[in-house]
This record gives structure tokens, C-alpha cells and sequence, in this order.
């Protein structure tokens, strides 16, 4: 059985969207490198009326996602030792290092939240992490979820083609990629910068190692103080 | 003129995605609140054989996307003074205030990467902003461009029908949103916090005052941090 993210959301429809296209589409499609199942929250309800939600305990605007519901929806699926992940503004933010936990995975479970969030309850009884994408709020969350399956899918053995491209990306080694240039030499009237066409091997990455840390540094001090932490020799 | 956004993507079959349904997809399709242009970047390269893409220069694995091509692509665009982004694992992560600023400008124009990225100089030249949705590496920026453009477009007036629950979200002041708990009142065992039925509504405001500051320390130290730095008296 091949990697299998399943996703609990009232928008099936709204996939694959990005999961369908390029390599990552075409291993899904063609090869059966992954699955991509979605389970349609909205045929849970345990209400003759088809009700998912209902006003907060103790009040205040919007609904809330019944536990009930939520935990019939993921009671129909195989879990098969699969994390699951609940999308929301209240989680930790994705990591690539958790990424790379979960795609050794046999998969994973993402829910999809709307309206103000799901009941906690389900949340902690089943066991679901939650994971935020950005300090932003979503309307749903379809797209999160789709940002958490990419990271996890292009690192299935076979999906990308080129295996030595994944060791000098972004978060690999905790600091940002070096900026990127091809041809033209000159593009509206900018330079390729010099170092990258002297064929000087050490001097390229001996400048690409250091716009990676003035990058970092400079657009996330978060990212350059672990950096700095971790590169500390551990007393003596 | 509604808020437009302009994705410029290898796939525009991407989309809609997420964007096409709920309250934002009927904003879009019935209402015209919002408008989505895809822009298909493979339309506008230079080349007799349609390449978007070189070798990096200084050597390293991969493609990246060519200036010249996406300066043609972004050239076709009526750029109406909207803000350009660059959805990059290389940028600045997403939050909510600067999402407030884009909802407010007349739409944003979304650059979608794929291979190893596109070449700095069209970024530079053209004043796109690098964004970043979580730690992780993607494929491609189309799954991060429906996370940037769905937090705008809620925003967008009439879109959410009810605007009162946008006050109270995690971000809006710095920290995380409470949980939320709905009917039934007892859930596999585990009740819905009493305080939440008590009927009082002041220990009820408290509660999920201390909720969410719990939950942000707890999740969130970078967040905690600056929500304790700016309620520092400035001075005497």
C-alpha cells in the first residue's frame, strides 16, 4: 500500500487542486506512488436534518464543528497507524522536520476545519495534532491541508525525479536557500552575479553559504537563532 | 473593479481549488466580490521549444524558472498598483497583518515558483515580495497561493457573512483563539468545561482569556514573546 492521505472535509471537491498536477499529480495518477482519498464530512450527521455544527458552549459569534460528527467521519476510515493532523490557526506551525516524520509514514489523516474551529474534544480523544501553515486565517482548511500533503508527498521515494535536489533546500539545515539565476547573462540591464560564472567551485559556495546566512538572518532571526544555538559546541 | 487576483502558475488547472467553494467560491462565482485571473506562464517563453527554465548558474541541481519569461508573463498583467508576491519557502512567513493590507489594495498579483525557483533578478527588478506559508518545502507555490489568496478574500467585504466573528480570531491581538466546544454536553466521556454552561458570562470571558494565553505559550513562544513586549508600558 502506497502513502495515503486521507482528508476529512466538508469540500471534496475542492481536490486535488495542486496535489493533481506535474510530477506529484502524475504519481498519484499514473504510478500509484500515493493515494489521495477525501471522506465528505457532511454525509456524518447524525441529525435528520444533516446539521454538522451547532453555537459554542458559553457563546460568542459562528459554529462549531460537532465532535460527533468529526469522530464518525474518521471512525469509517482505515487509520492504518497514520498521524492525524487537524489544520488550524491554533496549531504549531508546520516543520520540515515533522514533514519528513510523516512521509515515512504510511500516510496521514488531515481534518479540515471551518466555520470557528471543530469541538476540542475529538481533537484531544482522537489524538489529532494541530498544525498551522502562516500567522493568517483561513476561511477552511483545504488549502493548509494541501500545503501539509505536498511536503509530505514529494518526499516519497520515486515522486520527484531528482533525489540530490531535496539535500540543499530551505529548513534542510535549518537556514534559507541562496538566491537562484540562469541565463541570460543580463536581464534588463542585471548581472548574473560574477562569482557564478567565474567556474570557481569554492568561491561558489563559499558565496552561496553566505547569502544563506545573510538571507536567514535577515528575514528570519527565528530560524538564525536555532542556527546559531546548534552550531554552539556543547560545553567542553 | 472588485479585490482581483492574478496568479501567474505553470498549472492554472490548479485552481480553483479551496477558492471555488464555500461562502469565498459563491463570492467569486454568483456575487462577483472577488475575481480570480490564472496568467499560464508556459504561454510566454522566449524559446522555439517553449522552455521556462536553465540550468543555475554556478552550478547545483535542478532548473530555475528564467527572468525573461516571467517578466513577459507578469508584463500581460494590468497591474492596477497591486502588491506582487512570490510565495517562496526563501521569504518572510504570512501573518495576518500584512494580509489585512493586501485585502484592503485593489487585489495581488501571485507568482508561483516550481523546479528550484525563479531567477532573483526578475524578483528584484519587477519588487515582487517573498512569502512563506510553514517551514516545509513544496513542490511548487500554488498550494501556498490559495492559503495567501483565501486569507485576503475573506476579508474582502461581504464575502464572510458574519463580520463580528472576524474580531475575535486568533492573530487579530497577538494570541491564539481559544478552543471551542459544542453540543452534546457530554462526548465520549468528556464534558464540555463547566464554565462554559455555567451562564456567567464574565468567568466565561475569563476562562478563554486564560485558554489562549496558555495555548500560545504553549505553542507559540515567538508569538507569546511579542504579545509580552507589547503590553510593556513604553517608558514613564
Amino acid at each position: 500500500m502506497p502513502f495515503t492521505a486521507t482528508v476529512l472535509t466538508m469540500f471534496p471537491e475542492a481536490f486535488p487542486g495542486p496535489l493533481g498536477v506535474s510530477l506529484i499529480g502524475t504519481a498519484w495518477r499514473e504510478q500509484d506512488l500515493w493515494r489521495l482519498e477525501t471522506v465528505d464530512i457532511r454525509g456524518f450527521s447524525k441529525d435528520k436534518r444533516g446539521f454538522l455544527d451547532d453555537t459554542p458552549a458559553g457563546g460568542g459569534p459562528g459554529q462549531v464543528m460537532k465532535a460527533d460528527v468529526i469522530a464518525a467521519a474518521l471512525d469509517s476510515v482505515d487509520l492504518a497507524g497514520r498521524p492525524l493532523l487537524y489544520m488550524s490557526a491554533r496549531g504549531r506551525p508546520l516543520t520540515q522536520a515533522r514533514v519528513k516524520q510523516w512521509a515515512e509514514a504510511p500516510g496521514i489523516i488531515v481534518l479540515c476545519g471551518r466555520f470557528e474551529g471543530v469541538d476540542q474534544r475529538v481533537l484531544d480523544a482522537r489524538g489529532f495534532e494541530e498544525v498551522s501553515v502562516g500567522d493568517a486565517v483561513l476561511a477552511g482548511g483545504e488549502a493548509a491541508a494541501m500545503v501539509a500533503i505536498e511536503a509530505c508527498v514529494r518526499l516519497v521515494p520515486g515522486v520527484l525525479g531528482q533525489p540530490e535536489s531535496l539535500s540543499e533546500e530551505s529548513f534542510e539545515d535549518g537556514l534559507l536557500e541562496h538566491p537562484q539565476y540562469t541565463r541570460p547573462r543580463t536581464f534588463e540591464g542585471l548581472d548574473i552575479p560574477e562569482v557564478l560564472v567565474s567556474g570557481d567551485h569554492g568561491k561558489v559556495a563559499k558565496w552561496r553559504r553566505q547569502m544563506r546566512e545573510e538571507t536567514t538572518r535577515e528575514r528570519r532571526p527565528d530560524l538564525w537563532d536555532r542556527h546559531l544555538a546548534n552550531r554552539q559546541p556543547k560545553g567542553r
